[in-house]
């Protein structure tokens, strides 16, 4: 017998109407020959609520009290669907992380998973029940609740679905799957059937998150494949899975906008071992993520380092690097804020030259600057000015034929 | 070293700056020299908003999945409460039911305490934790989640101070402690400083709800002193024990009043066996609590019985018996909405004669009629108009010298 873990986000079980539209969809799946694992997540603003009710007791709630207060989210939840589903004639029960055998390690509000023993689900399965699991939380050997950080409950479902060894694990939420680029800046961007592992940690690293990339680099890890769907529709969405030969084909799958970026460039430091190590250090003990980095080869012992971090960080980042610029021998610090960051991702770039050429060139023709250029092996990435973004992506998307509607041909023109 | 467990409900726990206060309460407790356990409700309102979602869900939830809903509640308020102890300076952890070691039978939703291993609490009190255990949950041997029914905190506070030798329960509410009568009623109400168990839960069977007679009863069982007091205020309360015999002095302890009654009174029905078994088994299959029952000598083997109920069931309970009466012989059906019942309680009755004699000669003086009487040992209730309900609870109190300000010989006059 097939089967199926399926995930539900916390808007696909915001209300008790979403909930028994849930519940019919898992009664649907079971009747239609599969054993079903549902994993759901709290109810939307559930979760965000009881945050803010531990930020009105304490600056810095007691992790250990935050995983037991967060948790309550998702026991709802499940406890809900589990009622919903034997409303509607089904059978179903609910199981809390530790029920479901989901052991972390001890790191509270961020653990990662370190085994699952799925024995009890196995044997409600054989019951007939559906089996539904609160994502997002585990439990430590001595038995206290932990979750899973942000995004948890995709992790959740994924390493059961692993564990399980299930035929399909699907991800339900409120987009229809993974796009050429985000419909809303390219209206004719298309679904793709499928993508790869590293297309859509490309992606998602690249602005579209569909989902976090903890939960992507796990089912790679344990080559687990997942499908992303809408819950409020019944087509299919897309697959994710291990790249396939055939896959190679598409040379770009499909790019991605990063927007209120900023630029900062230190221009004239000594091109010496530690010398970044220094800039990095000092940034990331102020835990500002850090984005691109470049580095131009060095003239006459010094050389220009570059990097990008999100807008919002900027004035931050300029008063911690300011006293260090001189130290390290460099003229001056310059940062530019409004900028965004355009990826172009596929695996077919390891084996086809030239896209990189025929991206800046589309984007040279149409009087589009490029301020920073990075690449790995199966991404190109460029920063450009925030006004010129949307253009950009436009353009580039129809310059590789990713659209329903347009021949490559006609690229050069914008779309909206 | 002393050991106190003390419980807050609901409103105690409403909002975070409540929870940061029984937060200093207990950290102060503990600094005055005692090991502290505190049991905590959910908060005003969460558990009647969950109740709300499982409604909309199913008109009859799942009982094992509602049990997880609605244990949720007091998870949230537990960790809150453990957060707020840790944010002001202390050191607490907080217990699910299950942790506490306490035990159940597997009657889900109003399930019954089995046993308590509370080996982790004297563990973790000795670490120097105030431990803060979740209200009005447990688990089966099997680890499923149990709740206790309603007012099942005042439970589990009384059963862990009994499993845990406690030196003290305090149970902290939204009033002062128990009273000679509803102050709301009798401006001079005098808060008792003890009363002992039978007189509590024959004060709450006559409308005093001050705890559920469960957690009265299971404290009688097994000789758990409690104090009811304010969380609000500083000042001592009322404690609940065996009965002592200097406890007999005092004749009456207190007054309660149950308004909207109804009466039921069947005449002339057949003095035989199983009569009554016929009219009240029907009544109870329809879930409709009835309160006193008085049956009349039989004259000429025919009997009358009158009963009370709620008068919000009063067209229910007619129209169940309306086809009954005629089968049991009986002449009529007498109905009588707008009634209440005035409960005068004390176990100096016992031992004294002549305060049925007192009560209802106050009562005749001052022209309130009497419709029903039943007495138990140390009570007599009588049902009298709702209309004069108030001035009768008034007039008993001053008789019997219950008030502050008045003594008992200028009492026929009404206090307000």
């Amino acid at each position: 017998m097939r089967l199926i873990v399926q995930k539900y986000g916390g808007t696909s079980v915001g209300t008790p109407e979403r909930i028994l539209s849930v519940a019919r969809r898992l009664i649907q799946t079971q009747g239609e020959g599969s054993q079903v694992v549902a994993v759901i997540s709290a109810m939307a603003g559930a979760t965000d609520n009881l945050l803010k009710l531990a930020h009105q007791i304490s600056p810095h709630p007691t992790q250990r009290e935050l995983d037991i207060l967060l948790s309550t989210g998702e026991h709802a939840a499940t406890a809900l669907t589990a009622m919903a589903v034997n409303a509607l004639g089904g059978l179903a029960i609910s199981l809390t992380g530790a029920q479901a055998g989901i052991l972390t390690d001890r790191n509270h509000t961020k653990a990662h998973i370190a085994n699952i023993s799925p024995k009890q689900i196995h044997e409600l399965l054989s019951d007939d029940y559906i089996v539904i699991v609160a994502g997002f939380q585990g439990q430590t050997p001595e038995g206290e609740t932990t979750t899973l950080g942000r995004g948890g409950s995709d992790l959740t479902a994924i390493a059961l679905a692993g564990a399980l060894n299930a035929d399909a694990c699907q991800i339900f939420t409120d987009v229809d799957g993974v796009f050429t680029c985000d419909p809303r800046i390219v209206l004719d961007a298309k679904k793709l059937k499928e993508i790869s592992y590293d297309e859509l940690l490309e992606m998602a690293g690249g602005g579209a998150k569909v989902m976090q990339s903890r939960a992507v680099e796990f089912a790679k890890k344990f080559g687990v494949e997942f499908e992303v769907r809408s819950s409020f529709k019944k087509r299919s969405g897309t697959t994710t899975r291990e790249e396939a030969p055939s896959m190679e084909d598409v040379v770009v799958r499909g790019i991605s906008l990063d927007r209120r970026q900023a630029k900062l460039s230190i221009a004239g430091v000594r091109d010496e071992p530690g010398i970044a190590g220094r800039i990095f250090s000092n940034i990331a003990a102020a835990h500002i993520i850090v984005d691109m980095i470049v580095q131009n080869a060095s003239i006459a012992g010094t050389t220009d380092i570059s990097f990008t971090i999100h807008e919002d960080e900027l004035e931050n980042a300029r008063k911690i690097l300011m006293p260090v610029v001189g130290e390290l021998g460099g003229h001056r610090l310059n940062t530019t804020s409004g900028v965004a960051k355009l990826s172009v991702v596929g695996i077919g770039m390891r084996s086809h030259s030239g896209v990189a050429a025929r991206m800046f060139e589309c984007l040279g023709q149409n009087s589009i600057n490029i301020q920073l250029v990075s690449t790995s092996e199966i991404k190109i990435a460029v920063i450009v000015d925030e006004k010129d973004a949307e253009r950009a992506a436009q353009l580039i998307h129809a310059e590789f034929g990713l659209g329903r509607l347009l021949p490559a041909a006609s690229a050069t023109q914008p779309l909206a």
